[in-house]
């Protein structure tokens, strides 16, 4: 008999990863949101409670099963598929809000992988994207899976709007790391993407899109160098980095001691690097340095290229 | 000891490939320009002759060095490689001029070749491709090499401008044949280009890198629905097709008849469709018939993928 109570566990990820706005995302390690999930028989979902990174009661987040992405999420699950139970929701939130860490795609994530997970034949993974999708379009208002896709599937992915819900896995070559680093700083989604321009020449374009693919292609080649050409982002990063303080100070400090790119992670203030995995705790030590130089406390994490994504535990 | 006289040919080519405004090409096959060079004592370069594609001796291109891209390009490679002869060039096109099919590039492209094969040890072809880029650069003002670049590698070649002079071969898979239709019409490359929009949307900058970026995942994996959905311009296309009379019409009855995708070859008024080996033929038929329908005159060229780019003959 199946268990009638689940947690699953999903990873904060990096959106974007510097050259694929919108379309390009990749998980890390050690750090992610878990849903416990209990049938019940009330129909519907509810929240029970949301914990916050220490185990105390979220003072920032609604019970509400209207107003978070876990449980619009499962609603959206359990009404596609027309399952005959309801299911209550323990929300453990690992991932800091507003940190460019993918925090409410991870809740999103991980409350429709928890609520399959009580099913007698639980669906493919592939099969619950678009369910996490619609709870992240809540919290950033736009259909895109640069981070529920990660978070979902684990490692890097290709997520192209007009493709949804087909999604690309990438294999970054195994000798690469990822360093995300968290500033004490918060940064709206929203508020951060309605400010962007709204138009963009014809040769930025050109540029970026060449990195996008340029980046691709090193990917699919397993070339560091073509990837490290073209890790840049010249349409958003330029627009947005003025808003995280430490933010210059950082990529440079990253950049100067051998890291393959750096930029900002979603629409931060959270900063990304990616450097071989021998350079990961030196780069991400000076990059704390640099950090907290500017005053501003912060935390990091260092994670292996091609981490498994959202898991039931 | 070496010949005193080569003959070089190099092909035609699709510029833009739809998805890849100025960095991604493809060669054609059984058409292009040939360029013979004769050592002289002579220092520099000089035209002895042009000839059109009749055999006659051309009406349209001056003798002048300056102002051919073959003798540009020629010039540049003995100047930069320090070369102790002459040359005389004998310039056979083979292809329409301003056609969208890479006329100036392939003269540029022959040109080189064919200098380089008098040396008593050649270079390689990646040594020729700035000077053949040189040439180009009188034709279209700019730096780019979707041109260039397959005409003297051969098949699919992404270019971007920032990686220059280095390129990356794609291989196009084996089952893919090109179509290339050119109606007697003519489009000006430089005017066409001047006329182009300044700005574009974010939303539209997202989906064409989405698409650039799908197909080359595509053509990498061998997968011919992803390159199906993702053979599409949004930004360029609609800006040009309206000065080509009978590109809707060419267009859709490609597309009707199974084509994988048709745009516009370069600045146009050229075609161009992708399609399976088995369609080639019947495509090429139709997408004529329709042309001809609107009383316009064309030629069509049928290619495989991946062909061997320019060739001393």
């Amino acid at each position: 008999m199946k268990n009638n109570f689940v947690t699953a566990f999903a990873p904060a990820s990096i959106g974007n990863v510097a050259v694929g706005f919108d379309m390009l995302g990749l998980a890390i390690e050690n750090v992610g949101d878990r849903v416990s999930a209990r049938k019940v028989e009330e129909p519907g979902v509810h929240i029970k409670e949301i914990y916050d990174e220490f185990g105390e009661i979220h003072m920032n987040l609604s019970k509400e099963a209207s107003k978070n992405t876990a449980s619009i999420s499962a609603l959206d699950f359990i009404e596609t598929n027309n399952i005959d139970f309801g299911v209550e929701l323990i929300i453990h939130k690992g991932i800091p809000l507003q940190s460019g860490m993918g925090s409410s795609a991870a809740s999103a994530v991980a409350g429709v992988v928890a609520v399959n997970a009580l099913l007698d034949e639980p669906l493919g993974k592939k099969d619950l994207l678009m369910h996490a999708i619609e709870g992240e379009k809540f919290a950033s208002a736009g259909l895109h899976a640069d981070n529920v896709a990660p978070s979902l599937f684990g490692g890097l992915v290709f997520c192209p709007q007009d493709e949804l819900p087909n999604t690309i896995q990438l294999n970054l070559p195994n000798c690469i790391s990822s360093i995300v680093l968290h500033p004490d700083l918060s940064v709206n989604t929203a508020e951060s993407r309605a400010s962007l321009k709204a138009n963009y020449s014809l040769s930025d374009l050109l540029k970026q899109q060449s990195y996008l693919s340029g980046f691709i292609l090193g990917v699919k080649e397993s070339n560091l160098n073509l990837i490290e050409r073209n890790l840049k982002d010249i349409i958003i990063e330029p627009q947005r980095s003025s808003a995280i303080s430490c933010f210059d100070k950082v990529k440079n400090t990253a950049m100067e001691n051998g890291a393959i790119g750096c930029s900002i992670s979603g629409s931060g203030p959270s900063i990304f690097a990616l450097c071989k995995n021998d350079d990961a705790e030196l780069i991400a030590s000076k990059m704390k340095h640099a950090c907290e130089n500017q005053n501003l406390k912060c935390e990091t994490w260092i994670s292996q290229s091609n981490s498994q994504g959202a898991v039931v535990e």
